[in-house]
This record gives structure tokens, C-alpha cells and sequence, in this order.
């Protein structure tokens, strides 16, 4: 028995859960949990995730998703089937700001996430202890306006090949507009404001001076437009006239470990699905 | 064109979700929302929400029920069936507390409530104006230990003939078990605590005593055993030690409203399934 | 015995509690609760809310504030003193919009709010009855471009006489700059996002644009830039994908009715100075 | 310059702020920060915290101490004075849970919490590692039903000289009444429930089974009786009927992290005070 997800989206039209839900019944599969979004009663767009378990003796991968392109031509549906056993490849990138690292390291090592982390990459050599602690390999590749066309070649080396998707873990660094698209895969960033509040340069610092009751984290996929892609979580909080910005740095990075954190979860647990520039993310 | 809901629990099976959404199908409904819930992968419970358009001038509400139910009793299911043209009628029950009674009246006025009040039921002549002026007949029966069980009977009679559920806002009375029994419909209490922290009388009392710093508010069903009966929704706010008791009633009004107002919510909505002490409530 | 508040503010200086505190003691007063921030321990802005209880039978409010006044001299102290037997006289100026009205006029006829109503002023005949159930005097002054100016005469003859300060709850009108500057008393406006996010128009359509995961409410002082005012207060909720523009303004409006009456109860326990564009708000 | 902070508490008196406030001035000190609290205005009880800078060559820590102490005797107060410039040393015991200690080491290396740990103590040796990435000494003092009343006389010696108090990060065992009466310090706990509610063993799976909506993490002070100590922080989260058992878990450990933190935090900045069975947290 192994587990498989489908991720589906396409125009809505009757009888659509019918024939998705009868399709898995049909390949002999189970369904663990199924969810479902219009964004519109009348005319929207449909979203669909169905988790199901299988046997691979008795349907091969191969038929399966054969089958599935079938049913899914027939609807004019775009599609993704992930198998839970092929547990994705996290590539991280990080500056001297670990605090998100070491809680994705921690989470992944102690089992809460089930994600594999090929390497950290980091632009600061001061992360390369925890790192190791956790035993991943690690690559500091210190970028300057100078080397940042070179180092970015490198990196897309080291992710091009064993990574599924990339986490900019509070790594401060702009990826380019053709890094991004040569890379061509789900790129998750942590921004430390609640977006669309407080974009570019020192959010807490732009926080402080407008005097906001509430602070926020976002997780978001990186696009070409900076701190402008689809926001998958957000996390909150109080904060008063006491909280100078370096209060406001220290509350904080428990948002950013929060809000990536749950983002993480619900991308590798095939969660999220994407749609103009926003995201549906089934509980 | 109207819409039903379809309310499902039995025993997890291969195939379910399938056959669920494929009747809808056959029965010409068009699936607006589905939800489903399972407990537990091996041998767990099933529960699930269909919200689905269709045409009673080709398929009968009676039509309709009698096919689900052949199926269901093949699924072993309990179901129900919800048309969500037929409003339901709720039966309020205050106290002189009239916080919750105030916002949900002007909720259903509003239209943010899609809910039928026949009637507000007070042991206090003084929230008489507020039901008035939303234009709902009132009656006071106020209770002494000498005429509950009288005052019981008539209040019985109110709701016996015109509510599908009642709703505690506030009460402060508690209800016979003969009587829970002879109504057998939903009841929805609202507790003035973080249940199960602090039953019985009280609470906020209890509360500053304790020295908490959160408190909450919890909208229930009611059972034979006083506040256990299953959650619905909890709502929570800080506090701190400057809040006093009165701080703390000042408070939970918002909490009481809110948790309150959701559970009906969901609730007239179809969107909680009951299972042992528990709540589903689907998004 | 009545009760007074003192709001101070003044550069830093040593010495500076001990003086005021002292001054309290000195003039037979009784201090209930002192609150003082500073906003740099170097060379900062010093804030300072002291109430207190005292007996005017012994020591005149006249003599208290002339004395009173000497000392913040010799500080070059900006200061005000409120006594809290005299209730703030609040405008209302309203649209259609009446959830967060119709939770002021509860909170004030419950004693929530120790405020006085002298009336309701809107755009829109239809809270006429609202403001009247709760015998508060109405007045309905419609705007069009072309009567902007003389009806914001009107409203300024109406609140100038008989207020303390006016709130902006949903009123969807922009106050001209040379009202707010004749009427120069504090001015609280809600603003139904979580500011900076979403100024100006429809903030619930522009966060369903932007797919935000939690929305806000934001109460303001009014300055002569639009949304730009001193934050006094904001409240926050999660959403997700299932919540389209009804659901966002539906549970904002629980929001701006929080964060408005939070706001309105700081101001008017004299809780907030203004300082820069932002607010200290003491506990 | 140094910096104290004073922690005060007696039965509310006419002048006592002034009292303080004047001594710190005329001992030459320069208040940074200064709160207030009495639980009732009529004949209450008076708490006070007093953070100031001074001098030490112009006075002397033991001058400071010993007139002080005359004030607070005419005063009938209970007091205590810390220095900021003493970093506390913090005892850490912990099971193989350590997700809370690992929150805790990163915040002291980094500088968040200005605190010495002067070992961790485990009844598993599995958290060795983790301690000693951060290079701090780690004892494994597995616990058995025979050897508990040994563990502990061997756990009392290694607390009893270095430690200022200690902190249960998830350590899983009842502490004897009579190691608390002999270590006789600040002893905080996580609990990992909203106390009061599901105390005792599994709380996780109590909420499971009670259906509740919203999940705590309570740290609080150990008296003799377990789980029923001054709770100093809470901290609560959202969950419903998708969360089996290990989500709860899962998003429990957050909870536990941040409510740990946060009293620690609070009473090591000396923002605790301890009234009856409850806490005063200065912000």
C-alpha cells in the first residue's frame, strides 16, 4: 500500500467530485481525505485534493497516472500527483539569521516534518555549526554585488539537482528574475512583515516608526515581483508602545518559525494549490 | 433551482466518497461544497457534508430522499437531509444578560443570519424592548424553584410547536433533563468559560481567582450533564491581573457573542455532525 | 472625593516621578494608578498617566491645576487633567453602516462605557431608528458633492457646541481638512483593515485580491491625511480561501467593532497620549 | 552607572509611589521603568516594580540596601532588589522532550535571554547532544521509582550551589515536596495544557477526547501542589476535529515554547510578583 495526492484545478462542471472520487474507486484506491473549493457558485474555477491510499501490485504508478491524464484531458484540467513516500527534497538557503533554520532542522530531524534537506546554503559561515550539528552538508557562498551572478550560478548547481523546491529561510538576498526562472520550482520565502504591510527593507523598523498594534509574518512564493507572490500563511501578534524595534526583531522571529513552518507543512503535505496570485490551502 | 445538504456518518469504507458524489450526480445535483472527515485511517469513522444544487422539478425532494435513503442503508449510514430554503426557527432563552440575545437579533436582521426567530423567552421582563423592537414577540416566564417545573411546561409549548433548536443566550436557568428529553431537538448553550476550565457558577469569578491569563467563552450543545455537553466553538482573549472580575464580564461579553454566534452559525449552516461527546464542524 | 487623571509628557529628566507622585501626595491626593513610559532610556521622550483620587473640598480643581501647572513649567511638560465625574460628550457620525454603532450605543446604555451620546449624525435615514430605540437625538444630513460643504457646516455647528470628541463609526465620508482643523478636538475613525495594508477604498476586496490569511480592523485618530492617523488600536482574524468578500466583510465587522470600542474606551479613560504619529496606550 | 530593579509589595497607602519615587531620587537614581498595581482600590493590596540606574560609586549597593530597608519597614513592605548587571543562573531539567530546552539554549546563546545555564539535568541521556552543542554541561540522572529519593538528593546538590532558580522544560517528574521546600527557590513549569483545565498526565489526549477547539500551554510556579501553582504566562491556538492526537502534539510544542519563554523572560527581567496563588507580570 502506498499513498498518493491529487492535486486538480479546471473550470467547474457537474459530476466533477463524481468522477474524480469514482476514478480513485475505480483504481482500486481508498480515500483518506478529500477536499474541495469553488471559487464561484455560478461559472468559477474548481480546486480539488484527494488523498487516497493504493496498491502499487495491483495499479502501478505508471497506469495510474496514465489513467488519470485521460479523465483529466476530458475536464481541461490542470494536475499533480505526489506520492507521500517520495518525500521531498528541501534545499535552504539562510543568512547569519538562523532562527528559522534551526527550527526547520529541528522539525525535520525529530520527524514533525517529513522532508529531506540535501544542504543549507548560507552567504555567513556563522550557521555552519548548527548546520553540522544536524549533520547536512553545507556551502557558504558569500555574495557581493560583485560575485552575485557567479555565486547564484553555483547555487543553481547545487539546487538544480537535488532539490524539489527551495526555502529562503530569512536569507536577505534578492534571487534574480532568471535564477527563478531557471530554476522553474516552488521557491518559499519568509517575510518579516504581514504583507502587504511593510514590504522591502527593515519591516519592524517601518513597524515601529508607523506604530502598529499588531505585527505579522508572511510565507510566501517567491515571483518575479519582490515580496508580491502568493501568500501561503501568515502569523500575528500584539505588540504595544513598550516594544522598541528591537522587541519587535525578538517577537518576531517566532512569527517567521510559525508562518514558514506552516507553510512548509501544507507545501509538502500537497496542500496548497495556486491560482491567479493568490493560493487555496486545504486544512 | 435549491439546495440541499446532505449530512453523512457510518463506518469508513472503500468507495464512499465515490458513491456519495455519484449519486448527487445521477440525481442531476450539482455538488457546491464537500467536505469529509475520517478519524482515523484503519477502521475509523466517516463523516461527510455535501452542499449540492438541484432541480426539484426533476428530481423530487422526496424523490431524492427516498433514493438516499436506499443507498445509505447499504453504507449503514445515519443521514440527514437539509434544504437550505427551509429557514430554521430558533427559540432564544435569555437571562437579563441580553448581550448575546442583542447580537444575534440584529445579525438575523441583518441577513448575516439566514434564521427564523419565532420568539424570545425571558425569566426578565427587562430585555422586552430590545426583542420589540426587532419586531419579535416576546414572553417573560420568570422561574422560581416553586414554578420551574410549570413554567417549564408553557415554555415547552412555545418551542414544542415553532423551533427547530433553541438557543441558551445567556440563560442562566438550567433546563430540566424532562425537559431536553421531551424536545429532543439541538439545544446551543453558551458558557461564560474556557470550557472545560470553570463549570458551573460563576466562571469569570472562578477565573480571576485562579489567575489565568487567557479567557475564554464556549457555545455547546446541551446534554443531560451540565457543561458537557460537545463543544461547538471557543472563543479566547488575553488578559492580565488588571482585568477584576467586572474587567473579566466586560471581556467575555465580546468572547460569549462571538463563540456564540459562530456555533449558530454552523450550525444552521449544516455544518456540525455530533459524534460521541464531539463536534465536527466543517469549514 | 472625585477623581482625577493627569497625561504628561516631557523630555526625560531625573527625578521626574518622584516630582509628580510627590505633587499627588503633597496636594492630599491618592494615587489609584501611575503608569509612565520612556521611549529611549538616553535623552528619550518621558510619558506619564497618574490617577488619582482627591477631595475637592479640601483642594480645589482650580488650585490643583494652577499649582499643577507651575511644576510642569519648570519641566516643560505638555499636560492635560481629566476628571472622570465630567463624561466625555461623543459624536457619532454614521453611514448604513451600523454594526459598530449599534455596539457604542449598547456599550454606553449597558454602562459599559461611561460616555455621553449627545446624538447620532448619518448620511443614511436608516439607523434613525437605532439611534432613537436608544433615545438618542438623530440627525440625517445626506451628503452629495455638491452639498459637502454645507452639510459639513451643519455637522459643525451640531458637534462643536456639544462634544468632546467625535467617532467615525463607518461614516464613508472624508472629513474635509478645514473641518477637522476648525473642529481641533480628537477625532477616532475606523478603518475596516489591518493598517498600513488596504488604505482607502473597499479594503475587504482588496484583501481577497491580494489572498491575505488574516485581516484587521484599525482604529485611528483622524489627521489631514487620509488613513494615515495615529493607530490607537487594531484587531485581527485568520481567513482562508473559503472566505470570499461577504465572508471577510462579515467577520470584519466584528473586528471593527472591537478594535472601535477598545479604541473609544482607551480615549476616553484618558489612557492615550499621541505622540509623533503614534500612540502610547496605557494598560 | 548600574541598574536595580526593586520589587515591592504591602497594603495600599496614601503617598507610597511618592515614597519610593522620591528615595530612588534622592539616592541619585534615575527610573527607567516603573509599574503599579493594587487589587483594589478600596484598602487593596499595593504591588510596585522600580527599575532605575544608579551610581554605585555614589551609593553603594549595601547603602541602598540598608536605607531602603528602613522605608520599606515603615512601610510594612515585603521587598526585594535584583541588579540587572547579576545575569541569573537558571537550573534547566528536562525528559527526552526537548523541544522546549532547545527554544531556551538558542535564546540564551543568542543573546534573546540574558541568563547563565549552568547545566541541564535529564533523566535521558538522548538530550546530551543538544546541550552540548551549546557547550553547556549536561548530567543524566535516569529516575526510577527506587532510586527517585537519590536522584534527587543528587539533583539538589548540583541546583543548590549554582543555580538562582530552575525551570522544568518538559522534565515529566514530580518534584518530592521536600526537594521544593529545600531548594526554596523559583521552581517554573510548562504545562502542557491550559490549566486549570486537563491537569495531570496526557493532556493532549484529554482535549482530544473533550473536543475542544482551542489547545494552552500554561507555565506556572511549582508549589507542593502540582499543576495548581501561580500561572505567570498562557498561550493558545485554534484546532479542530482534523487534529488527531500527534497534530495536537505537534502544535502544543509551539504553544510550550512560547509560554516558557515568555515567563522565563518575564521573571528574570523581575516582572513577576507573587500574590496569594497568583502573579502580578509587569509589562
Amino acid at each position: 500500500m502506498e499513498i498518493a495526492v491529487f492535486l486538480i484545478q479546471c473550470k467547474d462542471q457537474r459530476g466533477i467530485v463524481a468522477k474524480i472520487s469514482d476514478f480513485v474507486f475505480r483504481y482500486n484506491g481508498n480515500i483518506i481525505q478529500s477536499d474541495q473549493h469553488t471559487t464561484d457558485p455560478e461559472n468559477g474555477q474548481f480546486f480539488m485534493r484527494v488523498e487516497f491510499g493504493f496498491d502499487p501490485q495491483i495499479v502501478s504508478r505508471k497506469h495510474l497516472e496514465d489513467e488519470f491524464g485521460i479523465l483529466a484531458r476530458t475536464l481541461h484540467a490542470q494536475w499533480q500527483i505526489h506520492y507521500t513516500r517520495e518525500r521531498l527534497r528541501m534545499g535552504i538557503l539562510v543568512s547569519n539569521h538562523d532562527h528559522c533554520l534551526l527550527d526547520l532542522l529541528y522539525q525535520c530531524n525529530s520527524g514533525e516534518l517529513s522532508i529531506d534537506i540535501p544542504f543549507v546554503i548560507s552567504n555567513h559561515d556563522t550557521v555552519r555549526e548548527t548546520a553540522e550539528h544536524y549533520r547536512i552538508p553545507f556551502y557558504c557562498l558569500a555574495v557581493t554585488p560583485d560575485t552575485k551572478i557567479e555565486q547564484e550560478n553555483k547555487i543553481f548547481t547545487l539546487v538544480n539537482e537535488s532539490t524539489d523546491f527551495l526555502v529562503l529561510a530569512r536569507y536577505m538576498q534578492v534571487l534574480s528574475e532568471s535564477f527563478i526562472n531557471r530554476y522553474n520550482r516552488p521557491i518559499i520565502n519568509i517575510h518579516h512583515s504581514f504583507l502587504p504591510s511593510f514590504k522591502g527593507a527593515n519591516p519592524y523598523r517601518q513597524a515601529y516608526e508607523r506604530g502598529v498594534k499588531v505585527i505579522g509574518a508572511t510565507a510566501h512564493y517567491i515571483t518575479a515581483n519582490l515580496d508580491e507572490g502568493p501568500i501561503i500563511e501568515q502569523a500575528v501578534e500584539r505588540v504595544s508602545h513598550r516594544d522598541n524595534v528591537d522587541a519587535l526583531i525578538r517577537k518576531g522571529k517566532k512569527l517567521e518559525q510559525i508562518a514558514l513552518a506552516n507553510a512548509i507543512r501544507a507545501h509538502t503535505e500537497f496542500r496548497v494549490l495556486r491560482y491567479l496570485n493568490k493560493t487555496i490551502v486545504f486544512a
